[in-house]
């Protein structure tokens, strides 16, 4: 059994409450009758820990990957029902992996009740050919083939596009070197904020108002508050650790940072050629990312965080877990 | 005819407002009974687009470079016109492009009705010699030799440095080594806050308060909210491109990416020795600066913006157009 | 006479008002009864200036380092007296300096009223069981081994940590290579934020709400608004300099910039393989640090800020005073 079996396996039983209500509302952001059955819902929906492993890249010259723009009612920290707009049904959207020269068959399929779009960070190509509104009940394809190596933003683009971001719609793509990466623990975190206004029905919105001129309700790590704080990720002491940061913001810089641990290097956007070393806090810009590595000498825990510690006090704090 | 040349005409022709209204008022930051034909003026007042294209750099071993202090009143955003404080009646002021190791011959006018002053990020040169306060009316000169290529801010220093700086005194000096750059489409971006109290006469000016504790109201490239929005800047397609940044500031931080592209380089400060490659969002901190380099595979329209995207809401967006 | 002592002797005499109070209350934060006493002593407490000066290095296979917890009076501002947490009863606590593989005998002296911790960026070592609570009254003791030269943050990770923080408790540690650092004129700066209320004694306080959606009121190089500014630190000029800066935050982004100067070379975390050249401002994200490296030609003032000109407006700037 590989380390990232071992990962898996170990996560999947920390995963307390992973009651899967896999409901679509396809809501009204401006419903303000709510039925009181939606209330009750809304309250008696749980959490799904976001796997933060990294899967595995597909083999080939090409590969297809389709996301389906959802909006749906997304536990976003304990209590908090929120109206997100979701790439999959989860926040953030899956962790794409593929590699250098692959060709990604992209579809983009629109389940929602508005517009959306796609904006791949990893990709060269027009926006106003390929990221264009892909209306509800609609699909959309184009290709793309990844020049550079590293970890790469994905997220919607569709006006108001802070408004789209924040609420849920992005997600983490890496694309491994052409000669591929050597065998490490490999993570994805994205971490992100959000702004937030209670509605009538006891569920949570957007609040433009905040984002543009205010502070973040909640900043998270895989789109749920201190998930990874009850929930400890597993890793293996000794053994080399590579973690994708995505910050997808939208509008906070981060300053990843490891509580007891020193990052052996720092590759900024996850290109292999930009590397540093001996790091503490790295920064990740909003819309931007980073690849970092280490090695933990010691069993034991190491939260990790954004060191600008209002996000980290709004729960971008998780715990890794190095175990023997 | 050159690159430069063709986006300069291209650029021409985009220029659908550009009626200029030179009108230096020389008004008193306190002044409460404007007439009513200064309001009048006030609500004509036309946006000139700021030429994004880098000038090309004097020859010889010294060049004379002159800025002029003036308060003006310029438009900041559609229908917002901002008491300004300028070098050369424009904000950003002139792109000033020299080379290492050539002696700049420097002089200040102070045109304005209150004391003002220079930093160039690009001299080592003692403040309290150089960058002193220019009474109104006086003029100022020394000299300087840039030691280290890349890209730097000038500006007003004259306290309270944050509202002269969030007034509009500050621009771009270009530092080119001393072997010279190779031939690219070489652009220039300032991008920069303000934050505006209205006036009884229906025109803006700064808020300190806001500056000190609050958020922005506009955010820009190149003094004016969504310029390059309206008015695409035309690059080739399949030709390098070479653009420096500067962000003004006076507060946020910049992470600077085109919607779309990859930059092929980063260039922290504009240093060809600090190279990164193949980043998606480059941070820019205030009072730095940043020069990108990027080849844009195929024909359309790329947006560029500040990935801190409440920044971005507030018109830190422009549209890079890419022809055949 | 080295360069260091006379840095230290000029500084010296630079210290105007350096009656020591040495006073620790041991208060209680809800303490709302102050005795008139009380209030005296407040408006009577007297600025220590905080020695910028790099400490020598301890010579030996390892090295014995002790912090105290202490909850003092201090003034963070001219007029405001601040009821901090520190270490050594100073904001910052002590600069520690070591080397790159020296044992460090590490013991935490606790002589506050609450739990309080320590976290070192420079160690390797678990959270739960080196970083965690020791009581009032309690010291507690671990050893660590830098691997990693830098410089390097060290701080109370007590929850709430952002109030522990911005309550003073932080420090910068230098980790010299094991080869150790050519001779240079070394300085520390610690940037910091503070969020203060003001009590019924007059005295200030942490303030939650400001530190998390609010701006500071104040931020500051080595603890204190502006002490550098109304007392210079001495300097060469033509003798090189090396600054180690740590950014302490808790919450913002620092662009450390010289005026008139620039950095020949910064090392992101201090780290000599991170070298970038050229630069102007550079980042240091919270809960990070740089070492950057000058030579200023030419004797005068210097003022050092953050970039960011709302922190540097509320303290956060220096001046360096550059001899013949």
């Amino acid at each position: 059994m590989n380390q990232r079996t071992t990962m898996i396996n170990v996560l999947a039983g920390t995963v307390l409450f992973a009651i899967v209500i896999g409901v679509v509302l396809g809501f009204s952001r401006n419903s303000n009758s709510p039925s009181t059955a939606a209330v009750k819902q809304v309250s008696q929906m749980q959490h799904t820990l976001y796997n933060p492993v990294l899967p595995a890249a597909a083999d080939g010259a090409s590969v297809n990957v389709t996301l389906t723009a959802q909006e749906v009612l997304l536990p976003i920290a304990n209590g908090v029902m929120y109206r997100a707009y979701t790439f999959n049904g989860t926040i953030p959207g899956p962790a794409i992996h593929v590699r250098q020269g692959q060709t990604v068959h992209f579809t983009l399929v629109n389940k929602g009740t508005m517009a959306h779009s796609i904006d791949f960070h990893a990709a060269q190509t027009p926006w106003n050919v390929n990221y264009g509104p892909v209306q509800p009940g609609k699909s959309f394809s184009f290709d793309f083939t990844p020049q550079f190596p590293g970890v790469f933003m994905y997220h919607c683009g569709t006006p108001p596009v802070i408004e789209h971001m924040a609420n849920g719609m992005y997600g983490a793509i890496i694309v491994d070197p052409a000669g591929g990466y050597s065998s490490m623990q490999d993570l994805v975190f994205v971490q992100s904020e959000f702004y937030t206004t209670k509605l009538s029905d006891g569920s949570y919105a957007f609040d433009m108002n905040k984002a543009l001129y205010g502070s973040p309700d909640y900043v998270t790590f895989n789109g749920y508050a201190n998930q990874y704080k009850e929930n400890p990720i597993v890793v293996k002491e000794g053994q080399p650790i590579r973690i994708f940061v995505v910050n997808a913001g939208p509008n906070n810089f981060s300053s990843f940072n490891i509580i007891g641990a020193i990052f052996s290097n720092n590759f900024p956007d996850g290109n292999p050629a930009n590397a540093t070393t001996g790091n503490q806090s790295v920064v990740v810009p909003p819309g931007g990312a980073t690849m970092v590595q280490l090695t933990i000498p010691d069993a034991g825990m190491y939260p990790f965080v954004t060191h600008s510690f209002a996000d980290a006090s709004k729960g971008a704090l998780g715990v890794l877990k190095a175990t023997p």
